[in-house]
């Protein structure tokens, strides 16, 4: 399979998962402004009518997109890596984090935020809906390592999406320690410090490039 | 179970989907201004922490928020009503149409324009999603009456979110006729259908309460 990727962008979600379960894939960058794969410069939009990544090409030529859906199906396609609980009332509170995470952290509050060209407006409007939502998980996740008993592809997207804290007004550290402590402990994880290390590199490439 | 909803929010699309299921529930209605429920004046960020709806109650007491994960645990527990594909492949596309409408349509898009509190810049930044996200829906839905080969609860929350658009500059007739066709005809199901009539007027008494 393919994973369509840009550095530190929330497809490295799937990047780890599919990390966790050691599976055969490989990665192609799309440049974020230019919707051109690297190296080559091929038209992404051909791939995802939107540009947007993550989009993952299966080995029979399917191609998905959505975060909650692609992390579903790593976790399905990969059972040993355990990416997902089992029972239906475990998958019904995944489905409940990845939604709350995709709609209300990402979409909500990031999106506006880490795009340059939105205007001050819609940043203000994102900022104000930090607090009940960062309360909601901080109060989650206080002496807990993980969204769920154990770690799933929800921490994976979660921990992607908490780490854009740094390009924000967002003080992590100091207003929201239980997500910090949160965050420095799932990065501990060889899948997830794999990750953020190599989409760094790629990440100061891009920028480069950009000048 | 209990459904908790404002009219016309996206619970609506829970409701459309357990009178599909003819499913036995109570509905408790939530006044989105004050989170207070109606009658009696409840404090219904008791029940969900955002003050969110659609919130499920289930029979035993397990407390569901999110429209994706809402969806599909209706969906599973009636799977005579068939409000959901049974076969993986299937449901990878339901959770992506769900995904797709929660994020690009109803958070990036929608949240914004229908909330008297933004600023004219995140209604701006907001209209200017909505080319790209109403184009590639528009494409899929030409000569097809549903997301998927069937109804399913996908078009539950689609036909809701669309309609949304009267109260916003996106004018659905004019500009996207495969979008109107889509929402004219699935509007023409009786549990669609039945979900409108009953929340229009619980949406007017809301209105007149407001003065």
């Amino acid at each position: 399979m393919r994973l369509y990727f840009s550095p530190l962008a929330c497809s490295m979600a799937t990047r780890i998962a599919l990390y966790e379960a050691d599976a055969d894939a490989s990665f192609v960058e799309v440049d974020a402004k230019t919707k051109r794969t690297l190296p080559g410069g091929g038209d992404f939009t051909e791939k995802s009518p939107l540009g947007l990544v993550p989009t993952l090409e299966t080995d029979d030529g399917q191609l998905l997109t959505e975060n909650a859906a692609i992390l579903q199906w790593v976790a399905d396609r990969f059972p040993k890596a355990a990416l997902a609980p089992q029972d239906a009332a475990g998958r019904t509170r995944l489905v409940e984090w990845l939604s709350f995470i995709g709609t209300e952290l990402h979409k909500a509050i990031f999106a506006p935020l880490l795009d340059k060209n939105a205007p001050e407006g819609a940043k203000a409007y994102a900022l104000g809906k930090v607090e009940p939502r960062f309360r909601r998980i901080e109060r989650h996740l206080e002496g807990r390592p993980f969204l769920l008993p154990k770690f799933s592809v929800a921490d994976a997207y979660l921990v992607t999406v908490l780490t854009w804290t740094v390009a924000t007004p967002i003080d992590l550290k100091a207003t929201w320690p239980a997500l910090a402590a949160y965050v420095k402990g799932v990065r501990t994880l060889p899948s997830v410090a794999k990750a953020f290390a190599e989409e760094r590199e790629l990440y100061a490439a891009e920028m480069a490039r950009a000048g």
